[in-house]
């Protein structure tokens, strides 16, 4: 490293602390960005330099976004009336990207992990379930009231936590919402021989009437 | 994609055009990016927007610099009479980060690659010729005299054709100038059984007294 010049230095060690990137690539990445366009470069370095100052929370499900409620909480053309929960914005856009679910969202921006020191406060159950309420209340005549919430958390053993936690949480607090979480069984394209038994387990439980 | 932000989505499609990055992994960084603290962000982005200004070729050896000559070649201490001709900066970050060679270097800036129509004229040969020239002529009385080459372009077929073509070239203007290739064999901590044959075929040819 001590060869390289403080211009391209300052970039590969910055690069080197995003996830999944090592020494190597964050040189090597350094490298390519010298090979790139100038005006390239200056308007991505002042998109980098007002990220944080543009990028807010939407008020709503905590999407990211540029205003205050994020496009699909202001997309009348969406069913309001169910929110799917993920853990993360990633998990969100995989959805979007299937183009596979009509309702709006809410992330947790985490998941309930003990060992991490991450309990129910420090994510974003309470505004789930303000929000449940609030569009069940008399007073929320303009908004649509929910009618089911889908526990769409990872299916490890802490996303499974957070989503009996939320549903108990939801269940004592509103008796006639409609609470799901996503089916469990094989990928599909999956092969039965590498399936692990746990998956297995989980899809002869589930197994439909065909 | 739709669902994310301008000021997101702009940093993650630049991010998207960097080698190995796909759509998945541009996102996660552009989030991790917004974690980080805003002087982080701007310092990072003023570097990026100064990197071209500020980054040059050492005119000597074709090393990134600041400078008009880089470390490697302005360092006394370096044995100036030995260059080891790399194919990239990144193969010299090799051999620096090992602290295993006290000669300087000569990048070439790619390698003689005909079927993506590079010549000997597109990477830097012609400059080491000159190079090597100039500190045998009478009136480079300042410069120390170049008495070794090290080809250490890859063992690929593209990186043995440059090599070629380069010790063809500076044997016949140059008689008493010793030109040496890295050595090929089994790399250290290897196992017999995973080696390929072409690197077992070198190593038995290139065998030594033991």
């Amino acid at each position: 490293m001590s060869s390289l010049p403080n211009s391209l230095k300052n970039i590969s060690l910055f690069l080197e602390r995003l996830p999944g990137i090592g020494e190597k690539t964050a040189n090597r990445l350094a490298f390519f960005l010298l090979n790139l366009p100038e005006e390239d470069l200056k308007e991505f370095a002042e998109n980098v330099s007002d990220l944080k100052l543009k990028t807010k929370l939407c008020k709503n499900c905590f999407n990211f976004t540029e205003k205050e409620i994020c496009e699909i909480c202001d997309n009348s053309e969406r069913d309001q009336s169910i929110i799917c929960v993920v853990e993360t914005v990633l998990d969100l856009l995989s959805f979007e990207q299937g183009r596979i679910y009509n309702g709006v969202y809410h992330v947790l921006h985490g998941k309930i992990d003990p060992l991490n020191r991450v309990g129910p406060d420090d994510i974003k159950i309470n505004e789930l379930i303000n929000r449940i309420k609030l569009s069940h209340s008399a007073k929320a005549s303009l908004g649509t009231k929910i009618t089911e919430v889908i526990l769409a958390t990872n299916p490890d053993m802490e996303g499974e936590a957070t989503a009996v936690y939320i549903s108990n949480k939801l269940r004592i607090k509103n008796s006639e919402l409609r609470i799901s979480r996503l089916a469990y069984g094989l990928p599909m394209g999956a092969n039965l021989e590498y399936a692990d038994y746990m998956t297995l387990k989980k899809a002869i439980e589930g197994r439909n009437k065909f």
